[in-house]
């Protein structure tokens, strides 16, 4: 399925970048940005990247044969029921939220036969927010999961991930329950233990800070995101980080044990079998 | 103080690094390179970075006004009982550990009188290990700290201070158990979580490394360091280590608390000053 006409709801990070690899890879496309504020539009403008820019839904959402939710997940929601009424028939809706099942649940509830509604999370974020961190390569080579649910037509989710990957993601398709829980594993319990240990060595001596060395930079690089946005994520999806968290525990109680022990075997072995999983991620692009 | 002739006692990724820089930055000194294994001898000959490369370590360290030990903790107090017959009365020795007391305790014993021992921590390493990862630029703006005991004289606090910077290294003094603390806190903790997050996530399905963005790689990349170096590192830390992860563990039932209570005010706070002392650090090099 060919789009002309793609509609972006809100240009932070991901809409910018959205907006500066359509210019690139999809050169005929009319892209159109609504922003929730004047000056957010104004920027845009000053770029080119939208063919229209306004804080007005109508004239972005109208015509619009795909819609893409780029705003924090709690905007969602609200902003899904005022775009209704301008939403072509044929229509087909997307979002980029890092929580897929109270996302899928609230827009699938509001759109019901009015849309056709996959969720996406393209996993392209990084600590940086705001158009001015938008960049052209920010989907290269990343991951993009698409979470359709049983009423999702197949077409639909056909058309998704080839948008994703004619922007360069790799695409799985999976649950959202799915989605919820492997993200919990490997986003957003990093994210905390980022946060948590940034936390934990400045309440011992915020000095201690300028002692650290590559390692810890990267280790915790993440938790300087945009808080607002991340405990909105982090709140969505506390059930599953609960017991994530939990888990986590549970393993650092057996790390104290190998130490209690001096059992170095062990810690050894401990280590190694984290080399040879990490081993096999490539490096950061 | 300049020195003549620089001794590099075991050729890893800190030793070939040295080596290199040293080649650039101080062209007019000897460097005589020692290694345990015959085929390490051969690949820094082959790599010209050495007056002399040798397993023996009398045509090595003889006549060296600095030795530096480049090897594994653990290998440091015999290697040290084995040279001391070959230092020159005028030698300044140091090492590149990344624990400090038991080294400099270990160390000071041996060298006694014998040699002006002052320890060192240039915090430079990288996940990966060996002279084919050495690079010239290694030490270029990272912390190096020196530490020092009460017997050690200032003229070789100076030297070994002077000698680190040479190479573009920032330069802190404290004393080893100071040293070990604050290292617990930004490297070895930081260590621990990572391979503990990787070995969690593994545990429950292996496959979810697939959908691991820029975030979790970051996170976790040192979890690829040489298990056998760290296991040493930990064990050898391991109870100020302890402590860090005790303090972690009650950390972490800090933000379960607030999850639990649904406190996303809380949780804002949380990231938002976890995110101002991120904010802190300079990007990584």
């Amino acid at each position: 399925m060919n789009f002309l006409k793609i509609a972006i709801l809100g240009p932070g990070l991901l809409g910018g970048s959205l907006a500066l690899v359509l210019r690139k890879k999809m050169p005929g496309v009319r892209i159109d940005i609504w922003a929730r504020r004047q000056e957010a539009v104004e920027e845009i403008q000053a770029t080119g990247l939208a063919d229209i820019a306004s804080t007005e839904l109508e004239p972005v959402v109208t015509g619009a044969d795909l819609v893409i939710f780029c705003v924090p997940i709690g905007a969602m929601p609200p902003l899904a029921e005022k775009i209704v009424p301008y939403l072509s028939e044929t229509a087909v809706v997307t979002d980029v939220g890092s929580v897929k099942k109270p996302v899928v649940e609230a827009l699938g509830a509001i759109f019901g036969n009015r849309a056709r509604f996959v969720g996406s999370h393209p996993m392209a974020g990084s600590e940086q927010s705001g158009l001015s961190a938008a960049r052209a390569d920010l989907f290269e080579e990343s991951v993009c999961i698409i979470t359709p649910v049983e009423s999702t037509a197949e077409a639909d989710v056909a058309a998704i991930a080839g948008f994703w990957s004619a922007l360069g993601c790799k695409v799985s398709v999976i649950s959202p329950l799915e989605h919820d829980e492997i993200i919990t594993m490997v986003s957003h319990l990093p994210h905390l233990l980022a946060a948590t240990l940034v936390n934990l060595v400045c309440s011992g001596n915020p000095n201690w800070l300028n002692f650290c060395g590559n390692g810890f930079r990267d280790t915790t690089r993440v938790a300087s995101g945009p808080p607002e946005m991340w405990s909105e994520i982090l709140q969505t999806n506390r059930e599953s980080l609960k017991k994530s968290i939990v888990a986590m525990i549970e393993k650092l109680g057996e790390v104290l044990a190998l130490l209690e022990a001096s059992n170095e075997a062990g810690m050894k072995h401990f280590l190694n079998q984290a080399k040879i999983e990490r081993d096999r991620l490539k490096a950061r692009k």
